[in-house]
């Protein structure tokens, strides 16, 4: 199963970032935060403008980006926890 | 009876996703939370946009679609619960 | 008495939809909740736009429509309830 | 004393119509809800829209007005209580 | 000490209007709620629209004018109480 | 250290006017409410419009400005209490 | 790991500002507010205006900027407590 997103949506799929403690213990996930960090899965068309053209996005599948802790909506696709969000809740794009 | 909804309104039929616990147990829906899934029944001829142009729907009567948990208004036609949203909420079409 | 609405307005009169039970008794309408449904009976000369031409209606006198359970404001005219509502409100158009 | 409505505003005078009970009794106006009509006393120019232009009232001096509860704000010019709403509060014309 | 305004903003001098009760005693104002008229002291150079250009003011110096209860903000100039409000506040001109 | 605002913020550094009670005693400062006025420290190059043009400032460094006394934010600078406002703000330019 | 802000994104990393007290203590951080001050780390390619143009950054990698005590979303890059903004909540340019 695949979603293909409406002009300017963004499916993403949240990263667990390693989490450590200050005195160095690992923390497993599930008791610390969501990060806020994920993968790009699929990306719409673009936004409809004002003057009814449509802007290209600035992300692309693969894309590792940055968001809001609150940002989107979770759907389950797959039994696979996704995001969709839109391109404007994306901060940046991480790069390595 | 049929409903031809105004300008960016579509019409959707949820549909019932199947739900298995971790157990392995089917619950029947009206135990569950409603799908946020349904299946396009009717589209309007699109939004008007700011500079009076009629933009066309991007989902079209029979596209599987996704939404948010309180999207839309439930409406009964003919015996029959369908919910009237707009196409801004809807988040992607699922393809097979 | 005749109403004359302004730019994109619509006067509607509800339209009593029958109601049964599960069980099959025919609940009076005092008893239920209103009907969204109802009758257009006038309607304005349509929208000005931004541009501030002015885009034509998209329902007529005599079209049965849909619309949201909070749609309108009520006013009685010549002792017969009507609600006025924008075309913005109306969700569809019922066809026979 | 006369007011010279600014732009798109209205001035309006309600206009108390008759009230019988269901039992055929007149209530005076005192005992009941203030009423939803008027009569139109000024207007002014026309609403400025974004391009600059100035879009004539579609209501004049002397028409019957349809108007929300709460619609305008209340003044009292030589003793007569006024109302001042923006065209935007009319719902409609009434003709006789 | 002179105030010029900016933009859209109009410089109004309350009117203190005579008040008599219905039995013809007159109340000084401290009795009363403060009156919504005022002279126009000194107005902007106009509202600066979306597409750049400066609209010219529909009220000037001198002007009686009609204005909401909670139109402006208070200033105290020279010991002279003045309220600071935009045009659109404005409601009406008075013309004697 | 100096600050340079971004479009059309103002820097505004307070001015006290000085106050004197009906019975003709001066109170100093710290008793009474803070004043509105200020004089401009400097402005930034001015508001970027919707057409995309940039509108210049209405106000310049040096004028006396009135703004609401809930205008602006405030900011330490070289242990100088400013305030950084938008010219939407300001009110009016006091000419002596 | 480095982050590439979209659109009119700003990367932020605070400054911490001496403090003393009136009595001359240098107060250390933890026990003061969290200053206003930062340094840019890096910036998107600019806004997206309504034309569909993109307007450039007002601010470049490297600036020392001012910003309102409650702006921007903190993100943890690296172990660094980074914070992104919009140019928009940046109230001006510090220079030395």
């Amino acid at each position: 199963m695949k979603i293909r997103p409406l002009h300017d949506r963004v499916i993403v799929k949240r990263v667990e970032a390693e989490r450590t403690t200050a005195s160095g213990i690992v923390i497993p996930d599930s008791a610390g935060e969501k990060p806020d960090q994920g993968e790009v899965v699929a990306v719409g068309n673009g936004k409809i403008q004002d003057n009814g053209e449509v802007r290209p996005m600035a992300v692309k599948a693969g894309d590792r980006v940055l968001f809001g802790k609150y940002a989107g909506q979770g759907v389950k696709v797959d039994g696979e926890e996704l995001l969709v969000m839109r391109e404007e809740d994306i901060m940046g794009v991480i790069e390595a």
